[in-house]
């Protein structure tokens, strides 16, 4: 339906945001031209200036518009572990929680014969050097615990054998909070096949 | 948490969408920066040419990028009918509905006296001018079936008697593929205070 072409298009370019069907883009383009046209020209500045600035880091691939990102540029971080990760909302997650301290790599995606992606794409060449420092002493292969992030682990893994590097990977098991109830399978057999002395820690 | 400063500015930014919450937003920025910088140069663009050119048609209110919104400038279409609205939102899903050939008025809001707004918001004076042009015969008061939208019908209702038009609501009661059992007491108690004999039309 047409009712204002400049309408028309806002609603189907919002569509291009992940989760955004017709209705809650239409919802959001009428907000914001009723509501809150600063917010709409505030989004407009900002994804021009993300778009324009932002690129990898050089160091970790990590999202930044500076030559390195603030993490790699932190000096008091631990340059000794680096976590391995698909994407940057892993890395968002990941320092939300506040318990690593290290440096990290972004993979962007993993291994997957289906969708074509292979280790070239995913930077492993530059990952392989960056591993060869002899500050480096361990490696957290952190990609998902689902088969393409296995496969991903476990190529990383065979590849840098020959570094002697310590190589881990994130404990699997119940999430904290969940109930056996509503825990799937594959989590419950290997929550109980990885189980741990009581009073373990 | 910090990650970069332009990143974090879009991840705010996109939360003034209504609906969007910090997870949706972030995911939305990421998406934007590594999956689809084209499409992210849409949105800014499109938002950039609504916000300045789309206003208030200034007939009927909708919104539209003219001086006079496509529906009303369509000669096609039956101005003997007013179709008062809330929203531009109600007036897409009526213009959905393909079964309304008439013109429209647009409130921008119902009168609620808690919120602070009065007739003089609604754009009620100009609303009572158009209405007394001759060509006018019926007025349907499509305000929504809430308290709200019932003063403000009312309201609408009170200050026009004199110009003797045809005044009409909207139909209330089940919505087609509803389920009795599934619909709430207000809904039934209309639906059955309203009941129509069989074969009614």
């Amino acid at each position: 339906m047409q009712i204002s072409p400049l309408v028309d298009n806002l609603i189907s370019s919002l569509r291009y945001l992940p989760g955004v069907g017709p209705k809650s883009a239409q919802r959001m383009a009428l907000y914001l031209l009723e509501k809150n046209r600063e917010a709409a020209n505030l989004i407009a500045h900002s994804i021009k200036e993300a778009v324009e600035n932002v690129k990898k880091c050089s160091l970790c691939r990590n999202l930044t518009e500076e030559e390195i990102c603030s993490i790699c540029a932190d000096s008091s971080r631990d340059s000794s572990i680096i976590c391995v990760l698909e994407n940057p909302a892993d890395l968002f997650a990941i320092e939300s929680s506040s318990t690593f301290k290290g440096l990290y790599f972004v993979l962007y995606g993993k291994i997957s014969p289906l969708a074509g992606i292979g280790p070239e794409d995913l930077g492993l060449d530059f990952l392989f050097k960056k591993l060869q420092n002899p500050y480096v002493k361990e490696v957290i292969l952190a990609t998902n615990p689902t088969v393409e992030g296995e496969t991903t682990a476990h190529y990383i893994h065979q590849k840098i054998l020959p570094l002697n590097l310590k190589v881990t990977r994130l404990a699997q098991g119940m999430p904290l909070g969940g109930e056996l109830e509503h825990t799937d399978g594959l989590t419950l057999a290997r929550a109980i096949s990885s189980r741990k002395d009581f009073l373990y820690d």
